[in-house]
C-alpha cells in the first residue's frame, strides 16, 4: 500500500540485497520510519519489541531472520539455533513457528553452501504468498462491497472496522482491510469507522495511520461509539479480521470485536470476518469453551503511550492508583453472529457446510 | 461515602457557615482535594471547568451558588443576574436549571433582608433531598443484590458498570452505585467490574476512585472488555445511570452502555437502570428516535491525560495526525433490552406500565 504516494511492502529485501527493511511500527502513528535488519538478533529484537506486529508480517519477519542468520554460518546447528531464538521471541504466535517449521523443512536437505541463497529465496516465496492471499481477500471482499454500494444508491459505503487487520499486519493489502483497499482502487465510494481499539489503541494509531496514509476517508471512534452509530443507520457494514477460526465459523478476534457484531445483527447490518486459510483450526467447534483468551499485562489498561504537543512521547497513568485490572486480549464472536466469512479462496456463510463449500479437501478429514 | 476512612458529601456548607466545600473531580484519581467556594463566581468557575459535574451535584452548586452571589446583594436585580450566570455554564444541563428555577421560586416572595439564609436553606434542601433520592435507590437496589447474591450461593457478587453514576456524580451515595454501597454496608459480598468509558474515562479515573477510597472490591477493564466477561459467566448483574429516561423505559446513558446491555441480553445477565424520578421524561416514548445524543470535541479521543511516572500531568495524542474523528457521548438503550429499572420509589420494569407503577401520580397526565 501507499504512503506518501509510494508503495511499501512492510517488510521487503533491502536495495543491497542482503538486509531487510521493516517498517518501525513502535514509531507510528507520529512517524514513518524504515529500519534495516542486518542479523537473526536484529530480527528477533524487531518480533520482540513488536517494531513488527500482526502474524503474518511477525512469520515473514521470522523467515527472513532465518536468511539473515545464516549468511556467517549456514550449518546444520546454526540453523537449529537461529530457529531457536527466533521461535522464542513470541511464545503464542502459532505463524511464527508455522513460518520457521517451514524454513526448516526447506532448507535441511539443501547443501550447507547453497543454503543462504536458498533461505533468502524461501522467506520471499512466503511473503509472496501472503501478499497474494490478501490480495485475493480483497478481490472476493470488493465484490461484496461493490454490491453493498449499489444497494445503497452510489454515496460512500460506511464501513466499520475493529482493531488492525490491514496492511500493517501482514505484507501487503491486510486481511480486514483488503477488500476496503480493493473497493477503493475500483472507485467505489467508501468512508471507514475505525474504532480505537482499547488497550493498545491499534485502531487509532494503525489503522487510522495506513488508511489516511493510502488516502482512504475513515474517522476515528472511540469503542463504544459503533452500536449508536448503527442504531442511527450510519455504519452499512462491519469488516473484522480473525487471529484464529473454528471449522464452525466462530472466529476469535481482538478483545471488543464481539460486542460489535451484537449491535450489527441488533440492527441488521451485515458483519464479515476476512481471514486467510491458516487461522482456520479444523480440530476447534465451540470458540467460547475450546479458545484459550490471553490475559495481557494490566499496564496495557493502566498506561497509555502518546505524543505531548511539543512531539515528546510519554507515557501515562490513566487508571486510579492501587486498583485491580483485567486485560483480556481476545474474544470470540460465534458464528451466529457472523453473516459471512471471506477468505482467499472466496467469500462464505460461516458455518462447517460454508467453510467445507471453500475448502472441499477438509471434508474428507 | 468515605474517603480515607472519613465520610464525606461531595459538596457541604464550610465550617465557617458561608463557603461551599467541593471535591476538585479534575484533580481525581490522583489527588483527593478540596476546595472552598466563596462567590458565585468560584460556583460558576467549578461548575464550567468540571471542578464538579455529575448531573445532581451540578444542580446543587448552582443552589449553592445563588445562596454565595446574594451574600453582598440580596435585591431582585443581584438575584436575577446570578442565576443567569450560573444557567449559562452548562447550557445543556436539565437539572441545572431546575435546581435555578427553583431557588428563583422558593426567594422571590421572601424579602431582601431574609433571603440569603432563605437560599442556604433551600440549597440544603436540594441537596438533601437528592441524599434522600440516592439513599432509597440503594435500598431498594440492595434488595436485588441480596436476591442475586443468594442464587450464586454466597461468593462475591460481579456487578459490572459504566462510566459514573456513583457518589462523585451526586452528593452521596450515587445512582448506579447506591445499589453497591448499601449492599456493601449490610455485608453482602460483591466485586464491581469498571468499564473505563472512554473517551473521557470516568470509570477508570472516577469510579474506580471512589470504589477504592470506600474499600469496594472492584477491577477496571477496557470497554471492549464485558461482553467476553459475560460470555464466560464471570459477570452476575449489570446496574447503569440514566441521563435521561424515556417514558417507555429506554434510557439514554453513556455512549457505550447499550452495547453492554446487548451483551447483558445474549448471555442471561440481568441488566438495570438506577435513576431519580428526575432523569424520567414523560414526554418521550421512543429513546433512539426522540433524544438528541450530543456530539462533542474530538479532542476528547485524540488526547487523553494522565500521570507520568515522575508525578507531572500529560496531556498526550493517542491517534494518527490528521485522520477524522466522531465523539458521540450518550447512547440510547431500548427499554427491551432493560431488566429493570430501579428508582427512589422501587424496582419496576423497563415499560410505561412499570414507570407508572411507581409514579402512578403520572397515569392521569
Amino acid at each position: 500500500m501507499r504512503v506518501h504516494g509510494i508503495h511499501y511492502r512492510t517488510i521487503a529485501l533491502g536495495d543491497d540485497g542482503e538486509s531487510v527493511a521493516v517498517i518501525d511500527q513502535t514509531k507510528l502513528p507520529f512517524a514513518f520510519e524504515q529500519v534495516h535488519l542486518r542479523t537473526a538478533d536484529d530480527a528477533a529484537v524487531a518480533i520482540q519489541d513488536m517494531i513488527v506486529r500482526g502474524a503474518p508480517l511477525i512469520g515473514v519477519t521470522a523467515a527472513y531472520g532465518v536468511a539473515l542468520g545464516l549468511r556467517a554460518d549456514a550449518s546444520d546447528g546454526r540453523l537449529h539455533a537461529v530457529v531457536q531464538q527466533l521461535g522464542a521471541t513470541r511464545p503464542t504466535a502459532v505463524n511464527l513457528r508455522w513460518a520457521l517449521t517451514r524454513m526448516v523443512e526447506a532448507l535441511r536437505d539443501v547443501p550447507v553452501a547453497r543454503r543462504v541463497e536458498a533461505a533468502y529465496a524461501e522467506a520471499a516465496r512466503i511473503a509472496d504468498e501472503d501478499v497474494a492471499a490478501c490480495e485475493a481477500i480483497g478481490r472476493h471482499g470488493a465484490v461484496l462491497l461493490k454490491l453493498l454500494s449499489g444497494r445503497h444508491g452510489g454515496r460512500p459505503l460506511n464501513v466499520l472496522t475493529h482493531c488492525n487487520a490491514g496492511w500493517l499486519a501482514t505484507v501487503d493489502w491486510g486481511t480486514a482491510l483488503a477488500p476496503v483497499y480493493a473497493a477503493h482502487a475500483l472507485g467505489i465510494p467508501l468512508h471507514v469507522y475505525v474504532d480505537e481499539t482499547r488497550p493498545r489503541n491499534q485502531g487509532a494509531s494503525l489503522t487510522a495511520f495506513e488508511l489516511g496514509a493510502h488516502g482512504v476517508p475513515h474517522t476515528v471512534i472511540a469503542d463504544n461509539a459503533g452500536g449508536h452509530l448503527m442504531q442511527h443507520g450510519r455504519v452499512d457494514v462491519c469488516i473484522v479480521g480473525s487471529d484464529r477460526t473454528t471449522a464452525t465459523g466462530d472466529v476469535c478476534n481482538k478483545i471488543g470485536t464481539y460486542l460489535k457484531a451484537l449491535a450489527a445483527q441488533d440492527n441488521g447490518v451485515p458483519f464479515y470476518a476476512a481471514l486467510p486459510w491458516s487461522t482456520i483450526d479444523w480440530t476447534l467447534e465451540d470458540g467460547v469453551a475450546q479458545i484459550p483468551i490471553e490475559e495481557r499485562s494490566g499496564r496495557e489498561v493502566t498506561h497509555l503511550r502518546g505524543r505531548t504537543d511539543d512531539g515528546a512521547m510519554h507515557e501515562v497513568a490513566v487508571v486510579a492508583p492501587g486498583s485491580a485490572v483485567a486485560n483480556p486480549a481476545f474474544d470470540v464472536t460465534p458464528a451466529r453472529l457472523v453473516t459471512g466469512i471471506i477468505t482467499e479462496r472466496g467469500v462464505a456463510p460461516a458455518s462447517r457446510a460454508g467453510l467445507l463449500s471453500l475448502y472441499p479437501e477438509r471434508a474428507a478429514s
